[in-house]
């Protein structure tokens, strides 16, 4: 018996076609050949997926369950993308709704290098949720965004990222950047005492990303922003790897929608983000209260041994609805906030980052009563 | 007036809410966060989104045109395709239908190293099509895949690229199955007398990627095929400039489905793709003959002056359809038969990749009279 994963399908199809489009799912997700060409008995067996069920959800809906082989996989990120969704990834009526990896697949990816603990402690924050807002907009040069994350830091903000559009522009270079606001950010952090984290934005090529951490170390930083699905999922892997100090917050850019957002965030908690953005509910995007809970459970459940990556929900939020939102999802979770501080008067940013910061501290979380 | 790119977005949605989603797509493809926020008119005017156009396609379809600013972007391509879709890509009621990018753009990316002339230089093929096949099933050893490299060369095709699922898996290692291929290849072209050329796939991270051409470059290849959405974009541009000697060929896996397949397909010609495999019509995905002649046009057809993409169709096709598809894509095309070839029996493989061969050279292209 070999190891499999068990791989979720939603497919639109009619009653009598979903027998056939699902041992075709079956087939591209695996071998990608007619299985009338395969005299290899082992490769029949082991190799191509196998259609475990096929539930009717109604309407032309169906939920397919296929087991894929985990050696066509093996531990590298990107093949793991392609095997679960690659080719069929081109076909508009079907979406990867969720995945079930063997645990040797777990522990090979190893998951978040910090994770929420190794969070928290960077900010000191204990018993209590994590803040974070982002530079922007687009077009600032390094100069105004560092001014902008003076301010920021002065309201006591746990983490301050780039907007995930800043890259390397010739408005604001990323070298230039990351000196300006690291430094603001140290200036502001010795007079708060509060050990505020800049998160740099990663872009370009795997070359590129570790000269910037590079350049990112120099300035003591210890955290940066990336997106997975623009450097290539094997690389942000490897940054990972190979950048062990370095806590990663994971951007859910050019995801699309036909994947679940809820198995996304937990492959990249897989491949290693100590925090995952997604769009809250209630926000501009259409995510509801309970993809946005499902989301937070599969960053903080248990898998496999791997450390929990901190959800960090994002888009569209306002700092009124802090207590719903801490309500929602209770302490283990990073809010970022934006545009809604971002909306204040240059010289209003620090007191309303401080409004953030005492309504996030304040918080009484609702627990469950003891006897 | 600062550069722009002209981006056409489809979008589903009623025609009181058109206006608003419309100027929130500008918004999130650019500054991302309340215009009533940005103080600084030189981003209000040069950087934020503009809406150029909303034309009401019926049933609630509309294409929203929209001017994105050149200077968001510079010359990287996971920046380029981040802001082309990356957030609006979570919204499922919006596609990415096609964009028009300024010739600094075009000339900064660079498009192909070698192109349609230079693949047609290295296999020898003047006024023909070219042949490709590929090497499968995922789960073969290196061994075997050797033998149908072997057979398949026999027959006298142009290029053998190994499945975009063949990985670095450890039935297969990279680097046993590029020695046992390239070995296999290179005996047989000696006895044809053929330069039929080998492509391994290209998988992992950027690091590994370069290992894996450093690899193929020893066994005397230089065609290598890659998936650029897995590779990330920028590192397959990164890949181009860095390995002038190597021809790319690009694999549409993790396209989706939501992303015109025209406009990927130039994409990928832009950041270097010598030849762009895409589903081809009347195969196991549902693109139209309509689209894959737009394809083919858009990876041929006139764009800053770089050179062309061999269009290379693909999925599902058998050797039957040979004269169809000459007659429909014309001789400027490289004919990918997969699974079509590999269904039949080992000892009949070098003869069925014959017959493919003889039937694109022998094919008399359908001509424009002349008085």
């Amino acid at each position: 018996m070999t190891s499999r994963l068990t791989v979720v399908y939603g497919v639109r199809a009619s009653a009598s076609e979903i027998k056939a489009r699902a041992q075709a799912i079956a087939v591209e997700q695996s071998v990608e050949m007619p299985l009338s060409a395969i005299h290899d008995g082992s490769i029949l067996s082991d190799i191509v997926g196998q259609v475990r069920a096929i539930d009717d959800r109604g309407n032309g809906a169906f939920d397919v369950t296929i087991d894929l082989a985990a050696a066509t996989i093996g531990s590298d990120a990107g093949q793991l993308i392609n095997m679960l969704f690659g080719n069929t990834s081109l076909h508009d009526d079907v979406v990867l709704s969720s995945a079930i990896l063997p645990s040797e697949m777990l522990s090979a990816f190893g998951g978040p290098s910090h994770g929420l603990s190794g969070l928290r402690e960077r900010v000191g924050a204990k018993g209590r949720a994590m803040t974070c807002s982002a530079l922007k907009p687009q077009g600032l040069g390094a100069e105004d965004l560092g001014k902008l994350a003076f301010e920021l830091t002065m309201g006591g903000l746990d983490f301050i990222k780039d907007d995930h559009g800043l890259a390397d522009q010739s408005y604001s270079p990323f070298v230039d950047r990351v000196r300006v606001c690291a430094a603001a950010v140290r200036k502001a952090s010795e007079r708060t005492g509060h050990p505020t984290r800049y998160a740099p934005s990663l872009s370009g090529s795997y070359t590129d990303m570790e000269r910037q951490l590079g350049l990112a170390r120099e300035e003591g930083l210890d955290v940066a922003l990336i997106a997975p699905m623009l450097a290539g999922p094997s690389n942000f892997s490897a940054l990972r790897r190979n950048h062990p100090d370095f806590a990663f917050l994971a951007h859910p850019t050019m995801t699309g929608a036909r994947v679940s957002p809820v198995l996304f965030a937990q492959l990249f908690r897989l491949f290693g983000a100590d925090a995952s953005i997604f769009p809250n509910y209630g926000g501009r995007f259409g995510y509801s209260l309970l993809t946005c809970k499902a989301i937070a459970a599969g960053l903080l459940g248990s898998f496999g041994g791997l450390a929990a990556s901190v959800p960090a929900p994002a888009g569209g939020m306002s700092l009124d609805r802090t207590p719903e939102l801490l309500d929602c999802y209770g302490e283990d979770v990073m809010l970022l906030i934006g545009g809604g501080l971002l909306s204040a008067p240059r010289e209003r940013l620090a007191a309303e980052a401080g409004r953030f910061v005492r309504a996030v501290a304040d918080h009484c979380y609702p627990r469950l009563s003891t006897p």
